[in-house]
């Protein structure tokens, strides 16, 4: 089997983290474990920067919401070319914390921008480059904030209103029921139920390949 | 006359400091003396941050074609949202070293990104946000390079292959004939014939004003 692209996707306190080290486990029980991890946005030293730009922004000067977009997306660029397409290309697996659907909903569903300008920035920089396999951790935004709240302080984009967020749940919710390479997992669940599925979920998916 | 924004457009060497000094005298012998003055990428203080990983790269990792284009942008968005409309809406005056028809011909003609694709991120970034009056100072590449030259050590798009210059200028050239807000000067000449040149362009579109 070569490499495949697998990304961890949801809203802050969703229990990304715990999702991606379950999927590393699972792989890993299957003699996968040259596997790559990353996130987004960043996981080069430029797409870092980048980052940066984007979670701290500037005490004097608001990042506009195009700004945010065209940054995230150019970091995004630096991750595929740079470090994602050269790992699958050598055979590696590569296991994503967050990647396009993050800005289809953050930015599309959460900031209001087209779905026509969306679309066409995706397929400007990633071409017909797709994840193999997503994994969508759906949790009601008040409880994941207030899980986030609790590992300390909240960044730019943590601190939007709570509205933005609903925004971008809904979006996450349309995609992921519209794409059959991606499974929807009930993040609001207890912690074991919650690994049960997602241990459960890849090794359904694995079996297909 | 509300504030009007006027673009000074070239390849390095060309001569654009001067022609902004010479820009900025003329409107003050006009009682035009509320300007402010921009450059691009950069002019405020996230753009001067996108402008440096543009300008410096990161010597561990390449800066892709795809982010370059997309952190100029997003430093153009910085621009134009927070000093440049802002200046115009006050019924200041604004200068600017380079905008959008750079992009155009570095990264258009230079890189070779596709007509379509630059057109529409403008389109998106920008709305219809064009500046006012445009003046390109046209050098050959080579002439142009020389005297960039002697100012001190190259940066990373200095750098490139004299190709991408000549693609770049034709770019500019073609550009800039179609357009009728654009005037284009011959840089070649000596500085006391260009110097004359800019002055009676600018003069002249005062009047038309």
């Amino acid at each position: 089997m070569t490499g495949k692209f697998i990304v961890i996707e949801g809203l802050e306190g969703a229990g990304k983290s715990t999702a991606i080290e379950q999927v590393i486990q699972v792989l890993a029980e299957q003699g996968i474990e040259d596997i790559t991890s990353t996130r987004e946005p960043g996981g080069t030293p430029l797409a870092e920067q980048m980052r940066a730009l984007v979670k701290q922004g500037h005490p004097d000067e608001p990042l506009t919401d195009m700004a945010e977009l065209l940054l995230l997306y150019a970091a995004r660029s630096q991750l595929v070319e740079n470090v994602i397409k050269p790992a699958l290309s050598q055979g590696q697996w590569v296991v994503g914390d967050r990647h396009d659907m993050s800005s289809q909903a953050y930015q599309g569903g959460g900031r209001g921008f087209d779905r026509t300008v969306m679309e066409r920035l995706r397929d400007t920089v990633l071409g017909d480059f797709r994840p193999d396999f997503t994994i969508y951790m759906d949790i009601d935004p008040v409880l994941g904030l207030e899980r986030a709240r609790g590992r300390g302080e909240l960044d730019r984009i943590e601190k939007m209103n709570i509205d933005f967020f609903h925004r971008a749940r809904a979006r996450f919710l349309e995609l992921s029921e519209a794409d059959p390479s991606v499974v929807i997992i009930d993040a609001s669940q207890t912690l074991e139920a919650v690994t049960a599925d997602i241990r459960q979920a890849v090794k359904h998916w694995l079996e297909r390949q």
